[in-house]
């Protein structure tokens, strides 16, 4: 076969695509990630990778995301399809960068039809067009959670983003975390007190927002640079810097809320924050694995009221691994409707490439088969592929092996990609309705009856 | 909330979405299909939605895709960035439109990481720039399998493809179903010894291939078209139109491959048929599942031996739902090797589509919850949250209903939304420790011991 030449078949850059080991891995986190969502009640939706782009860039592009247009490639004597088929000016079409303007454009285009309070999950692809660099990738998987109201929406919402990420974190076991919490309506707050401007507050949220980035130093130059006064500054660094158990920041916070001037909002955040406190811990989650933090803000002003961001302990420099908050105008904006949610993103794409690199995660094998039916002898094929059947409708994986080659050589393939048990039938065996069972990982070998293999296999994988 | 005025926030034309109910039902069908898939050992990759054009445009444009460019949408004042990343000319980007040049392009960038033969499955979305009419949409999911080797490749993988399409459609519960198979060397066997040229050869077995949607006068018309004697073309239709159960078929086969002139290719067709239905049958797929359909041929030239349809009896019109079959010059044409690989494909967006709308397919309650812990007393929400949390532990969707709202309400809306059970808590049954479990389907309610709630509403969920 004539090999096609000279075609650069590497993917573009920025676009990843997994080995089987890893994508394996990203499915086994996905599922967790899905059972978890759905065991609060969360249902899935996924909306077209593909927007048309004046909904993409209703409220600006977000931050610098740059967007992907679309535009079929039509041969000369067909363009006229591209002008007929309205592809093009307003109908212009791109994909998406997020899955929250999409969310807002799946509630305009549904709004009969769903239900609220509106609680999806959605785990899609979206694509930036950004440079690959730092581990950015231009096209990735991101797994968020919003839940939506028409009115009102309890905090207790709030209280169950912390609990969703503890189970989630736990479930794949990648180490101590620590969820930080806040609420911006007590930085709001905290800044009208200090007599800061309202045109002023939002970028001086988004300064202290980069504490742990930038250092105390440079925040404090930054907002002087505002013209932020030298005082009010140290009282910004002294009150984002409040640390202590929950219970002390709770309360210096209510102290503080008792004497600062003009507390109305530093109030009103103060008392959202110790509700969703409260309900966090109703919901079982240790205290260990969360703490008030007064310096997180996420950086996007959508965010109202509470804030998360979630911190791998020892692991810090990876940043945080699952963030979110609440919004009150975010989702409703094609329908001209105030609708609160409250929501959190894990990153997968990003975070499955990093926990990789720091070893902090292990992909798995190469294979979903647990077993392999080795092929002693091609006369006997017809029982090794019934073996096979009979494996498989007890829930197990395997793979027949159609090729004839040396039985060491048929167990070392199968232990290179991880899978664990070998068996074995040759005349004798099959004469006696018997097989031998190899297991790979202990070298242990094993006779078993035809008719209880399936069990032993699985009482041995305690599946 | 101001609106966002003007925006057209529909669906661009031909780029379908889901709701909760319809993308539960996908995800129920993804599901199944993965667990076949993973059964056989075939194992899981995804390739970015994003390839070089030079890699798409490979092989041609495959019949009459038009593949979708990507594009940057940058400000006026930023379009360096684009010519400085080296998007466009040699380097341009488009969406994939299948997954199999992707696979060819898998396989050449991780050679040597990958063992083969390699069983894969690959269940991504699709591009294609056409006419959005007839059903047919511009981005569609695909669930595949193929399994590639770089010599050899047995055909007992050929036999495995009906046994999952026999697991994956019983387990969905669709009705009756026939898998077709056919093997594309017959075909030119049987052309070849009418003395047809070799260039006719593929467009004839196009032609045939039309049969069922065309109908005989009209294949009889477009072969004598291309110059088939009047003679040929009713030894042609007499051939295709050769029917009764497997073993007829083989027996008429291999009579006709005796007395057929320069039969080889012909010869080569009926044993590798005979050995496939062999493996099919010692697989245990029962006979009523499967037969030789001799006019089934598969449009796309690739395919060299074995071909597979499926077609839902009393459906017809709605085509194969899983088809596929075997080639030998596709998946190595980036690195010049001969890979020979066998695969079938099932259209999920395009079948889910089909399958509700001909009433076949049911879509699942909108919420994946199987409880609702109502609202009756705010200050009981500490109790509320802890026997969520200890449903949940169990394996239990559970909405905590946060808003206070009339009980008959908050039952209307569980049952609206296909909840089965409430669970009802009031002061004595705090006290008491117990609760209300209201069965909505039934309109039956117990009581029972908080401690025993989880295994309750297990055993009654037959979870």
């Amino acid at each position: 076969m004539a090999k096609t030449d000279k075609i650069n078949f590497s993917t573009p850059s920025g676009f990843p695509e997994f080995l089987p080991s890893e994508k394996r891995l990203e499915l086994y986190l996905l599922d967790t990630i899905r059972r978890v969502y759905e065991s609060y009640g969360f249902t899935p939706i996924e909306t077209p990778a593909v927007e048309r782009l004046e909904v993409l860039q209703a409220k600006g592009n977000q931050g610098d995301n740059i967007i992907y247009g679309i535009d079929p490639i039509l041969p000369p004597n067909r363009q006229a399809e591209r002008d007929k088929a309205g592809e093009t000016g307003s109908e212009a079409r791109a994909l998406k960068f997020d899955q929250t303007v999409p969310l807002a454009a799946y509630i305009a285009r549904h709004l009969n039809e769903l239900t609220f309070p509106f609680a999806r999950y959605q785990m899609d692809v979206v694509f930036r067009g950004e440079r690959a660099k730092d581990g950015r990738f231009r096209q990735f998987r991101q797994c968020d959670i919003d839940v939506i109201a028409r009115r009102e929406l309890s905090l207790l919402y709030d209280a169950q983003m912390p609990a969703i990420i503890t189970e989630i974190f736990e479930a794949v076991n990648i180490g101590d975390f620590l969820i930080r919490i806040n609420n911006r309506k007590i930085l709001t707050g905290f800044f009208q007190s200090l007599g800061i401007a309202e045109t002023q507050i939002k970028t001086c949220i988004s300064i202290i927002d980069n504490l742990e980035k930038i250092g105390e130093t440079k925040v404090k130059q930054e907002l002087e640079k505002e013209g932020i006064s030298p005082e009010n500054t140290q009282k910004i660094i002294d009150f984002i810097k409040i640390d202590g158990n929950v219970d002390e920041v709770l309360d210096k916070l209510k102290h503080l809320s008792q004497n600062l001037p003009t507390a109305e909002q530093f109030s009103l955040g103060v008392t959202e924050l110790e509700t969703v406190i409260t309900g966090v811990r109703n919901l079982g989650v240790p205290d260990k694995r969360f703490c008030i933090d007064l310096s997180i803000a996420r950086g996007l002003n959508y965010y109202t009221g509470t804030v998360y961001e979630t911190t791998l302990i020892g692991h810090e420099a990876l940043g945080s691994i699952c963030s979110g908050g609440r919004y009150e105008e975010l989702v409703g904006m094609f329908i001209g409707e105030k609708m609160p949610g409250v929501g959190i993103s894990i990153g997968l794409t990003r975070l499955i490439s990093r926990l990789l690199k720091a070893g902090i995660l292990k992909t798995l094998p190469a294979t979903p088969a647990q077993v392999v039916v080795v092929n002693m002898q091609e006369d006997l094929m017809p029982t090794y592929l019934k073996v096979s059947q009979q494996l498989r409708q007890a829930g197990i994986n395997v793979i027949t092996n159609f090729e004839k080659r040396p039985l060491g050589k048929q167990f070392q393939a199968a232990d290179k990609q991880g899978i664990r048990f070998c068996v074995i039938i040759g005349t004798d065996e099959a004469a006696a309705q018997k097989s031998s069972l190899k297991d790979l990982q202990t070298g242990e070998q094993v006779e078993v009856a035809l008719a209880d293999l399936a069990a032993e296999v699985k009482h041995r994988l305690e599946l």
